[in-house]
């Protein structure tokens, strides 16, 4: 067994609370010393389960505690660029949930600081970390397909956000499908050089009146001649469908969706069997687990985190190109926003 | 091309039916030239769609006639024994629904003369020929599930037979599970030594007054130490259930149902698919023409047919066996009925 | 039972072939009458079997014959449209196998000789009878997904056409795709107003050579705001890939691929089954019955037929947008190439 | 959040450690506060990660510590027994792995002083949790497949024991297939009146030597007229084979095996996907978890624990019969054994 990792988490909203539980039961040799939230009483209330007494109000608490080794960021997107720079200033590394930012500079910014502080940083794009989707990709790796030429990825969630919601944050191609061009990434091994992106609102028009779509169909050319091709709704009745599957020359794998269980029921109407798992809590967490459990492992190793600043920075590329290409209605090379 | 089989069909009821039509459609180098039943009017309407118009009521007249080569029996069951005989007799070859007889000793009494003609008997237990179960024979005989150590069998009808039926039919062991009697040997490839069987009526209990079962489990031991378990419903609400399972020392083979079409639909209820195939005729439409198929190939090479009447002299002993079984609630050797 | 109709074949290549036993074996009160095809003696000892005896080398002694009611095309693509017109103005039916050609001029030319002479026009896109695909299209029209979103269509073969086909076929959009694009058609209920078409040459650097693709992704707006986007890949190592989903706002439904049997066999190494259906001659099948069964009955209950062909020219439209699209890297409207 | 409850382990071995674990991990207020092991130094090392200090090698140090509440047996089978009636007479609530002994005699005397004492028992038949299980069990009590007529179980290992657990473990009815009979009892709701049970030494010709089976099917009788088949084998090549099927008026439900990942890989080969979960810890590691957090909730809410004494004795019962009709090939009433 290694040295104890102490760990302060930043925002115990809904994914913050998600990381300490796993940090406490979950990861090994961590202990979460401090959680800063500005909602005091209730988080206080709520980590005495795990025997964490250390709550602050002030994340700037916790960037300068000297006992402090790493950070987790789970506070409000608009607010982890300037925590991380403060964070890896500090020279603690840093687990930060995506994205860094909408914005391609402030992002870019939060990665040169981390660089010049020489601290780690991984960014929370937990799906790759999801045992159905790490198989595919061991399987592209391995050569199991053969030389790899399209990834087709469909994501649909059970429900729209909250339109005050979607107002802020940057648009489908931004909140929604980020997730997927970071799979794509993931499973294609290699780097997008062109998007062409087709968003419809057939939805909710409110989605629409603030300039936004609730229904997205993507492609992604990439460096290594492999073709992506991503289909979102923000509203699936059956609830989240969480699919990919890649093909090349040797063959094809094809993750299905997850479902609470395997039990398959006929009766004189149809064969039926459960729905998916309802949305991204109950269908990624194992995956929230392991991608704290890998962050500290490439701590304790030296070694890269398995997602960088990087795949962020890419990621928010291709969302920047996608966004682009749905309004002009042209296919938009990577090169133009970056 | 070989020579053409003129054949004559004895009794055109439901089954009688699909024979004809198949040995016009889909067996190659046969004619039909001759069907004989009670219901002439009827019977000459329906086959004038074939060209056929030598349609007679009776038999003999089929029996008789020096032009044909093949006869099929698809006659109500009490006459199968006879009609075999005289077939046998006149030197024709002969093709017999299932059963033979539901009594052991008239069974034997046509077998002995098909013998002593020296024609070739083949009985119609088609599941033989339903290509997933022929899938399920062939991995056990190409050995890719080693040596084989179970056979699991589920077979369960829509909805139970008429009441008048089951009074004559001989009982549920007799009408409905010697199919997988004969399955059983088929996959198992040996002898049955010992029966047990477990009876129920919970379906209709006017089947328990005419001394009937509706619900039946069945193990059978087999010389070459195979174990097979048959589960039997007279009523399944999701229709027709048809599925074996072989076990062995490298592994499992397991023959789902058949759909009418593999679409997947999913709703905010339920992720779907349709019921299996509603009944025999539905289910078993591809081996209804491919054991006529394998007769005529059989007749044509001079080889054995490829189920004989020793299969159904042997399927009838079990069934006996499994009658007294049930009844007296004890293991039954097949010593005791041969 | 409704009057005969006298039949006339034209072609009797793999594809005519199979129509002229389907029309013997499985479509009722038809009789094919001649055949029409340049290789007279094979053609004269094939079709032997079935009883013809007529058979000529020129289709116009089958387009000119007054016995005949009906004609079914199945010679090379670039005779269709001259052998339409001859046909359509000799007054019979016609059934024609697709497209009806690879220029829209020469396809509106054979359009309106069949509008002026009144007679009806079927075109082979058989995939539409496909008992699979035909129950997704009535999901969709039973509103069971409700409103429709998005289409989406995987189409591989097993393997790519011989370079001399590639050469003289249109390209992957017009030989291949041309199918995926009617079926989207059939499903969306609705017409394509812009395609976005990207193509790569992954498979066979000779393809690429002649100026032709062999892996492609197509993006189709319909004017009924659904989005359909298809896949194809000249070659799939595991054989021929045909799925299609719908996605709407009251669910989904999945058409999966259909393989020679439902047996699931477990060892060792592994849980699998079955790989699909070889290619199109054992997976549409049952398809290309079904078409002539309603073709037929089109013409004997004087209804339009369910494949016209305003059908043919869309398909051809969209095709023809799709090569523009992959050939300039732009969303092609279709009005562009009206 | 109610009182923290005092708990003490008996055996620290593969059971006993995921017993721990999961009580530290899964289980909320709960506290182990002493572990008893006779390998002291290796269990106070293993413990050392989940801060339990107090390891001691009697377990009567445990029993007789006034601060501890419940107790968990996790020592050998022929320790239990009196294990149980050590700590009901120290007034703990015991939760105790199955079973209670081989012996009826024993195992009455031990129910009989959790009576007296009026603590709670629960053994660990931790089956009854799996989602898959419980799932089917709800959908029986629900009326979903109507008046309940057959239950299936399917229950193989991927590897026989060791020769010398086979010796001295009661038989393959006594240390394996009691697990089914539970899981039986827990689908049926009701008793079981007579058993037949058919053994085979198909495996391995050691087990057969020492007297016992390798390979079995079971049918149970109970007394609500529903039937049990259940088959075994000590050996699957593709691992842990565990499956249920309950069958009733209105239909069936199936629970088929979980497997690590839900991809399907299609090559030139087959179609094939991951083989189940290797073995019990795999496949059950939910369901151990599941089992305390309802133990320890019943605890806390005075209720009987979900399975108790009786349900061990039961079990005990039908394995006996069972053991019984297996060598003397006959059915057993269960009156025979009580």
């Amino acid at each position: 067994m290694g040295a104890i990792v102490r760990v302060g988490v930043i925002g115990a909203g809904r994914i913050g609370k998600i990381h300490i539980e796993n940090l406490c039961y979950r990861v090994p040799n961590v202990e979460v010393v401090a959680v800063a939230d500005i909602a005091l009483e209730e988080t206080r209330g709520w980590v005495k389960q795990f025997g964490i007494t250390n709550v602050v109000a002030d994340p700037m608490q916790i960037i300068e505690d000297e006992t402090i080794d790493a950070v987790l960021i789970c506070s409000p997107t608009d607010l982890h660029a300037e925590q991380i720079i403060a964070t890896a200033k500090a020279g603690k590394d840093i687990f930060c949930e995506k994205p860094i930012a909408n914005d391609i500079q402030k992002t870019k910014a939060a990665l040169r600081a981390v660089e010049e502080a020489g601290v780690k940083l991984q960014l929370g794009f937990n799906r790759r970390f999801d045992p159905n989707f790490k198989r595919v990709r061991e399987l592209v790796e391995n050569g199991d397909v053969g030389e790899l030429h399209l990834v087709k990825i469909t994501s649909r969630d059970p429900a729209p956000p909250p339109i005050s919601y979607v107002k802020v944050s940057g648009g489908i191609f931004m909140d929604m499908t980020i997730h997927d061009f970071d799979m794509a990434r993931y499973l294609a091994g290699g780097e997008v050089t062109e998007v062409y992106a087709h968003g419809e609102v057939l939805i909710d028009p409110e989605i629409g009146k603030v300039g936004d779509y609730d229904s997205a169909v993507t492609i992604l050319k990439f460096d290594n001649r492999v073709t992506c091709v991503i289909d979102n709704s923000r509203q699936a009745a059956y609830g989240y469908d969480q699919r990919v599957e890649v093909f090349g020359s040797k063959g094809s794998a094809v993750a299905h969706n997850k479902k609470p269980t395997d039990v398959e029921v006929s009766t004189e109407h149809a064969v039926s069997t459960d729905k998916p798992l309802y949305f991204f809590l109950e269908r990624y967490m194992e995956s929230f687990a392991r991608e704290l459990q890998d962050f500290f492992k490439a701590l304790a190793s030296g070694q890269e985190p398995p997602v960088t600043g990087h795949d962020g920075l890419q990621s928010l590329y291709i969302a920047t190109a996608a966004t682009k290409s749905a309004k002009e209605n042209r296919p938009v090379p990577i090169t133009e926003v970056l």
